[in-house]
C-alpha cells in the first residue's frame, strides 16, 4: 500500500520531463483550446502556449508541458498529431536543451582589451608573478585561481543511482555540481572526470593536479575504492579532501536529526538509531552521529544487523562493527526497528512498510533517503512517525547535499584550510540545523530548503571559525592581503586604482 | 652598438611595472606639482593623480606611474618620501593586484534559481542526459562542456624564459592563456598544472582527463619531453593535441614570412633560410616551412650548422638533419648568414650584430624572436634588412602566438576535429597572412596586430574548412543540433521556449 502510493507519485508529470511541441493549427479560437484539452487528456501538465507565427488561415504555436517520462512525451505528441487539421512540426525536450553545449563556462576576471592589460595579465608582466610564487609557493593561494577553486573529481563509477556509467556520462552531473558551487557559495569548481578506475592512478592524478586547486570534492566514486582514495589523499595533500557522497550526506542527515530530536524532545545520547545501508554514506553518517554523541547505533546490511559475528575483513565494515551495536544485536532490520527512536535509510527502495515503522518507539524519526524510491513510503511512514524526511523534493524535509558542500568549501577556501576533521563536519551540520529558528521548527520543517540563502553563509562561518581554531590563524591563506608581494597592497581598492591608471 | 640600443629600450618604464603610491601631501597646489615633478625626475612615467581624501591642511592622493622594474619602483618611492612634508602611506603594484585571487572564474551558463531549474540542470533530470551519453558516447560533445573546452596543460618546466619554475608558479601564465582563449575566440580553457615531470605519467594523466575536453593545448613543457608527450597523445587520443610553443610559434612565423616574401618579391621555394635554434620552436618552424614549399633551410645550434656530421641519435635533431641542409653546409651561424635571404632566430639574445645582417642577400628578412632580448638588435638589423620582426610588442611586426591558438582551437572545436595535420597548421598560417590586405602590406606591417579582431575568425574558418576536408563531414560534432537526443530540438530558440515554461 505504502509502496503503491510512492510509485503513484513518481507517475506525476515533472519539470525534468518538460517538452515543447511546435504545432500548426487552424486559425481559430476553438483549435487552440482543443489542443490544450488534448494535452491535458493525455496526462500532460500544460505550462503555457506561445504563438510563434500567425497567418489568416493557420497558427504556429509552442505548447510547453510537463510529462511523466520520455514515453509519455511521445504519447502526448501522438495525441496532438491525431487531432483534425493539427500537425506537430517539432518536439523539443527542455532538459536536454538546457544541457546543450554544457552548463559551465570559463571567464576572465581581468580586462584584456588593451596592450596595457595584456602586458600585465600575460607577458611580460606575468613573469614577475610567476617568480614571486616560485620564490614563495604559499603565495599561489593569493595570486592564482587556487584560492577559490575546487576540483570535482569522479571516475563515473557510482553516478546518482545509475551505477558505473563512465567519466563522459558523469560529466553532466559534475557540471551541475560545479554550477551549484558557484550559485550557492561563489566557489569556482571544475569537473575532473577521470578515464580510469584504478585506485592508485586516481590518487596520483589528483595529487598531480593539486597545485591548481584549493580543495578536492570527490564525487560518485564507488565503494570501497572511495574510502582508500579519500584517506590517502587526505594524508598526502595539503588541501582539504571531501567525499560528498559520504560526508555531505552525513552533514545534512545530522542537521536534520538535531532538529527532529528537538521536535520530539529527545536527546541524541539516549536515542536508539537504526541505519539501513553501511556503504559510503552509511559509514560516514555513523561516524558523524558518534561525533555528536550518539551511543546506540546499529547498522544493517541486506542480511541484517552488523555485529561481531559478521566480521569479514573489510576495513569500513569492521570499523562499524567496532563502533556500533554495543549490545550485540543480531536480528533483521524489521526486528531491529522495534522500539527504535530513529531510522536512517541510505539503502534501497521499498524495504519497509508503514507497519514496520509503527513498531518503532513513540515520537519516531524516519529518514528514508533512498532515491528515487524511499525505503518506506513517506506517507505511510507518517501515519505513525513524528518526523519523516526523504531525499526527494516533492515531500517535506528534503535531505539534500546542496545544503552542505557549497558553504563548507566556501569556509575552507576562505581560511586556506589544509584538512577536514570530523568536528568540522559536525559544526557544519549544527550550523545548518540552527538556520531553522525556534519559531520555524515543526515536524514538516526540520531542515532548511535548498534555496534558503542563509544556509551557505551559516555553514561557511562555522567552518571558518572551526578551521581557524584547529589550524591556527597562521596556517591558512587568511583573507587579508598584507605582505603578499614585493610591494604592499591595498587590496580591491588599490587594484581599482592601479588598473585605472 | 645594436645591443646597447635594445638594452636601452628595456630600460623604459612599462605598464607591466605600474605602481600606485598613496601619498599624504600638504594641501597646496604646489605640493602636488612637486610630487609629479619628483616622480618624473626619478624616471617614472606618471599616468594620473587621483585625490583620495582632502582636509583643510592635507591631501591624500594616489599617484599611478609606470616604472622600469621593481627596484626602480622603490627608487620612485624613496624620491617622493624624501620630499618635505610628503609621506608615502602605501605602495601597490598593479600587475600583482591584477593577479590577486586569480584571473579566471567558472560560471554556470544555466539558471539555477528555482526548483524547476534545479530539477533539469541537476537531479533528477540530469540522469537522463547522463544515460543518453552512456548510450551514445559521441553525444558528450553536444551535451557537455567538452564541446567548447580546451585543457591548457603544463608541468612548469619551461615557463616563458624562466625555465623550470614548477606547476604552481606556472599557473599565472596558464590562467592568462585561458583568458586569451576566451577573449579572442570564445573558447573555454582550463589550466592543468601538473606536479610531475615524468613523461609517461603526464601522458597517462592527460589521457585520463580527456573525457572532459575537446582539445589539449600543451604549454611550456621542456624539450625533448614535449616531443614525446605530444606525439604519444596525438596517437592515443581522439581529440586534437597542440604544443603551442612549437606549432603556435611556427604558424605565426610562417604567416609573417608569407607576407614578408611578398614585400621583397621573393618566392618561398627559392629563398635560403637560416634558422638559429633547433629546439621545440625551431623544429616545428622547419616542419611548417617545408610544408609551405621551402627547400633551402639550414638549422644552427650553438656550435654551428646541423649536418650529417653532427648526428647524435636525438630524434628531433636527426629529423632536422634528414630534412634540411641539402648541400651539407658545415660552418658557423655567421658564415651561414652570408648571402641568406631569411634569418629566423628562436634561440638567444644578442648573438648577431647589424654587421652580420649586412652580409645577407639583398631584401633580407630577419625574424629575431628571442625574448626579451632579440638575437640581433632590431634597429641595427633594419639598417640593411628589408623586413624585421621580433617577439616584442615595442617594435613593428610582433610575432605573437595569440594570433594563432585561439582561432585554431575555435575551428577545431566547431567541427569536432580529432587531429591536427601539418597542412591544417599551414592553412592557419596563410589565413593569418591574408588578413593583411594588399593595401595594408608594407615592411613594418607583415603580420596583423594582436588585437586585430579579424584574425581569430579567419583562422577558425580556415581550420574548419581544412579539418572537414581531411576528416569528412561525418567525423566531427558538427554545428547542427539534429538528432542529438531522444526528442528533436530546435536549438537555442527551442531551449528558450522550454526553459520559459
Amino acid at each position: 500500500m505504502g509502496a503503491t502510493s510512492a510509485r503513484a507519485r513518481q507517475g506525476l508529470p515533472s519539470p525534468s520531463y518538460t517538452i515543447t511541441l511546435r504545432v500548426e493549427v487552424p486559425a481559430s479560437q476553438r483549435a487552440t483550446s482543443t489542443l490544450v484539452h488534448a494535452v491535458a487528456e493525455a496526462g500532460g501538465a500544460v505550462m503555457g502556449v506561445d504563438i510563434v507565427h500567425s497567418s489568416t488561415t493557420s497558427l504556429t504555436v509552442d505548447v510547453t508541458c510537463d510529462t511523466v517520462d520520455a514515453e509519455h512525451g511521445e504519447q502526448v505528441r501522438e495525441a496532438i498529431d491525431s487531432l483534425d487539421g493539427v500537425r506537430v512540426l517539432k518536439m523539443s525536450d527542455s532538459t536536454f536543451l538546457m544541457h546543450l553545449g554544457g552548463k559551465l563556462e570559463v571567464n576572465p576576471k581581468v580586462p584584456l582589451k588593451t596592450r596595457r592589460d595584456l602586458s600585465r595579465a600575460y607577458t611580460p608582466g606575468v613573469a614577475r608573478v610567476c617568480l614571486a610564487i616560485a620564490d614563495k609557493p604559499e603565495d599561489a593561494r593569493r595570486l592564482t585561481i587556487k584560492r577559490n577553486t575546487v576540483a570535482v573529481v569522479t571516475d563515473g563509477t557510482a553516478v546518482l543511482g545509475l551505477g558505473d556509467i563512465g567519466p563522459a556520462a558523469a560529466l553532466p552531473v559534475m557540471e551541475g555540481k560545479a554550477a551549484l558551487f558557484k550559485q550557492f557559495a561563489g566557489v569556482d569548481a571544475w569537473p575532473v572526470c577521470l578515464d580510469t578506475k584504478d585506485t592508485e592512478e586516481i590518487i596520483s592524478i589528483v595529487k598531480a593536479l593539486a597545485p591548481g586547486y584549493g580543495g578536492v570534492n570527490l564525487e560518485d566514486i564507488s565503494a570501497p575504492r572511495c574510502f582508500e582514495i579519500e584517506a590517502r589523499l587526505r594524508e598526502e595533500l595539503d588541501i582539504p579532501v571531501f567525499h560528498d557522497d559520504q560526508h555531505g550526506t552525513a552533514i545534512v542527515v545530522l542537521a536534520a536529526l538535531v532538529n527532529a530530536l528537538k521536535v520530539v524532545g529527545k536527546s541524541v545520547e539516549d536515542v536508539r538509531i537504526v541505519i539501513s545501508g553501511v556503504g559510503a554514506a552509511g559509514s560516514a553518517i555513523i561516524r558523524l552521529l558518534r561525533a555528536q554523541g550518539a551511543r546506540q547505533i546499529i547498522g544493517f546490511d541486506r542480511k541484517g544487523a552488523l555485529h561481531e559475528g559478521v566480521r569479514n575483513g573489510d576495513a569500513t565494515r569492521d570499523w562499524i562493527i567496532d563502533h556500533t551495536n554495543p549490545e550485540g544485536f543480531t536480528g533483521s532490520l524489521q526486528e531491529g526497528l522495534r522500539g527504535a527512536d530513529v531510522f536512517i535509510g541510505v539503502s534501497a527502495g521499498n524495504i519497509l512498510t508503514g507497519g514496520d515503522v509503527a513498531t518503532m518507539n513513540d515520537g519516531a524519526i524516519v529518514f528514508a533517503l533512498a532515491n528515487p524510491t524511499p525505503e518506506v513510503d513517506p506517507i505511510a511512514a507518517g501515519e505513525s512517525a513524528a518526523v519523516v524526511a526523504t531525499g526527494r523534493s516533492d515531500y517535506p524535509n528534503q535531505i539534500n547535499n546542496v545544503l552542505a558542500f557549497p558553504g563548507l568549501f566556501r569556509g575552507l577556501l576562505d581560511v586556506g584550510a589544509t584538512q577536514i576533521s570530523d568536528e568540522l563536519l559536525r559544526v557544519a551540520a549544527v550550523a545548518i540545523a540552527e538556520v531553522v529558528s525556534e519559531d520555524e521548527l515543526n515536524p514538516a520543517f526540520v531542515i532548511p530548503g535548498v534555496f534558503d540563502t542563509r544556509v551557505a553563509e551559516a555553514v561557511a562561518e562555522a567552518v571558518r571559525s572551526e578551521s581557524q581554531r584547529e589550524e591556527g590563524s597562521g596556517g591558512g591563506a587568511g583573507t587579508s592581503g598584507a605582505g603578499l608581494y614585493p610591494l604592499d597592497s591595498d587590496s580591491a581598492a588599490g587594484a581599482a586604482v592601479g588598473s585605472a591608471g
